[in-house]
């Protein structure tokens, strides 16, 4: 995506980001590991006012990073949503991701070698608790908003449990995005079954694999899984129809997959045999095109990390299907966004958060876009969320 | 499935299946290749009458196999939507299916070995004139239903095309199930998702694997990534919750997904680290229970059989989708069954069907249960079915 902010070269101060990596001695999961030297990569725009209480937290999704303008561009800058002239605006890396906080890809402090398969699992609560001890760092004294959709609704879901040393909420209001109370056993699935495309690959060693000789064919299937889930079949029939197309340098034809009969003399009909449907030509690219830019690890602790997911979990006095009642204590104004063609997060997990939540508006986003309308949709998404914080 | 006819063993002698394989010498498929020696299996209940016009013809889906009773027991038997008392019910198994038909399990007549990844790709089409031929030879002069969903749909809408010698249609009447007129770019793109699963296990070896050690790991992901597609988030919601539990011999953790915690002592929390989501060893149980009995090669040809359903390929004067021309065409009776928590074959094709097919019903089946309901739903199917064949 491109980054609008500062294209111009004419931009404020305010507009730039700083990227800064803050590394924290000592840090307990929820499981009780504890790891040490925990770095944790974080953008911000803007500034903190004196009385530091208008920091902004956008929290990214799976694939995303702290770097806000990569992704949610449209939502950051001057009169957006997300105002660096007025917000402290803070992008905070998700532990397991591999941009920059601490992953299978850094160094394990014990024996000077990457975590690799030896990265715990860690959950969405982990992420939240290790994300605020940056934020004091910073000298944030509370939050103004959290923001955020998919695994970033997540976050935002559990910034709304953390208090002040007086009790009160830390963060004053929240937005989650094409998120639910809880990773349901649809969305759970939805990942197993990428984790085991992953896992099939003979690279894959159990996660033990040298760093640049991991199973990129099973990460890249497991993308296109991804790819499936985020979309739609109206936006694919729209985008893509039956056009066949031969098979691109970038999204090679697997060997034997459907050149045999080239092999063996018993091609024919109009069309050449090895040629592919363009969404399949769009799959493997889009496959390919993330096994540049991620690790298997990575994608396997982080898909847990969702899996994690569940505001009840230990909040409830009753059975774990409490959610009327932890919901209930979520009081901070929330903007609930809802996309009505996400297959992967259905648009009834975002009405039954806006109807526990005691505060909260639903904001349904038409679009055909699917799941990935939360980072298509941003013209719409900047005006919602925008017209919301200033009481529109 | 069980298998509900004869379990009283008070059965008539109509209600027994017969299981043969035919054998058609040579074959010319739709790109030109020509298969000899080409194996056809199928079951038949019931008897040909004098006039050779009862037959019902039902058309299996990816994983299924030419025995009816095994996948369809609840509509066929006596009083029942097939009634071998006076249908003769006859199933075919498809192309590339591992059931019996010519695939790449048989042999490739040519060099006496197992065709593998040498078997050809073969289409919709391709199966339905080949079955065509195997009629013939059973004395067959017209079909009085064809029935089927999902990839059997596709069969039953390419059977309403095939016409006798005076040009008047082959099959009566047609009852296309959980299908559109087309492989849809979404069902296409999660078809090929699965392909690259199984592309991604080493042992694939561009699918020219020795039977018996074929990409086992990479067909258990394929499945799981169906299974996920065949059903809805209501139906996983309901039937898994977010229980937790120790995977089993047969659905193991992979080596070091989860366990790693342990090895390096970094346990911790109140539930075991390798403990996993009901829904995940659901899952990997299904996949594993796939590779058991079916094979690599035979799925990928299979799901490329169906990404080539397209109604009016070859059949429109004008561009492709001039659809409402080609089904205009098909003047048979057919009831158009959808199911309207269907998310891989979604209600609005079988709308759209409906709305084109000059002579159709259009049923709605009201189910929670995905795609997979015309599995699971076959009371209400067989009501329906057999209501309609009676006028009702």
């Amino acid at each position: 995506m491109s980054r609008p902010i500062c294209i111009t070269g004419a931009c404020s101060a305010e507009d730039r980001s700083v990227r800064k990596v803050e590394v924290v001695p000592e840090f307990a999961l929820e499981n009780g590991a504890v790891l040490r030297e925990v770095s944790v990569a974080y953008h911000t725009w803007g500034t903190l006012n004196a009385a530091r209480d208008n920091a902004v937290v956008v929290c990214h999704a799976l694939t995303g990073s702290a770097d806000v303008s990569d992704w949610w561009s449209g939502l950051l800058g001057p009169g957006r949503a997300f105002d660096p002239g007025q917000d402290f605006v803070v992008g905070l890396c998700a532990l397991a991701s591999p941009y920059g906080t601490a992953s299978p890809l850094t160094d394990d402090p014990v024996t000077g070698e990457p975590y690799g398969a030896d990265f715990p699992k860690v959950t969405i609560r982990d992420t939240v608790r290790l994300h605020r001890r940056v934020l004091e760092r910073l000298g944030v004294r509370q939050v103004a908003l959290a923001a955020g959709g998919s695994m970033g609704g997540m976050h935002v879901l559990e910034w709304a449990f953390e208090e002040k040393a007086d009790g009160t909420p830390f963060v004053q209001a929240l937005a989650p995005v094409a998120v639910g109370r809880r990773h349901a056993p649809w969305q759970i699935g939805w990942n197993e079954a990428q984790r085991q495309a992953i896992y099939a690959d003979a690279r894959w060693r159990g996660g033990h694999y040298t760093p640049g000789e991991g199973p990129r064919q099973g990460l890249a299937a497991a993308r296109m899984v991804a790819m499936v889930s985020y979309r739609s079949y109206p936006s694919y029939a729209e985008r893509f129809g039956r056009e066949r197309m031969a098979p691109t340098q970038a999204t090679p034809e697997p060997a034997g997959a459907a050149t045999s009969q080239q092999q063996n003399g018993r091609s024919g009909g109009d069309k050449p045999e090895n040629e592919v449907f363009a969404v399949e030509s769009y799959l493997r690219y889009q496959g390919q095109k993330l096994t540049g830019r991620f690790d298997a690890n990575c994608y396997v602790r982080l898909t847990q990390q969702m899996d994690s997911h569940d505001v009840a979990r230990g909040r409830s006095g009753g059975p774990d299907d409490s959610y009327a009642d932890v919901l209930g204590r979520i009081r901070q104004p929330a903007l609930v966004v809802g996309i009505d063609s996400d297959v992967l997060y259905p648009l009834a997990e975002q009405r039954q958060l806006a109807a526990h939540l005691p505060n909260a508006t639903l904001d349904v986003l038409a679009s055909p876009h699917g799941h990935d309308a939360f980072l298509i949709e941003t013209d719409a998404l900047n005006a919602r969320l925008r017209d919301w914080r200033h009481g529109a």
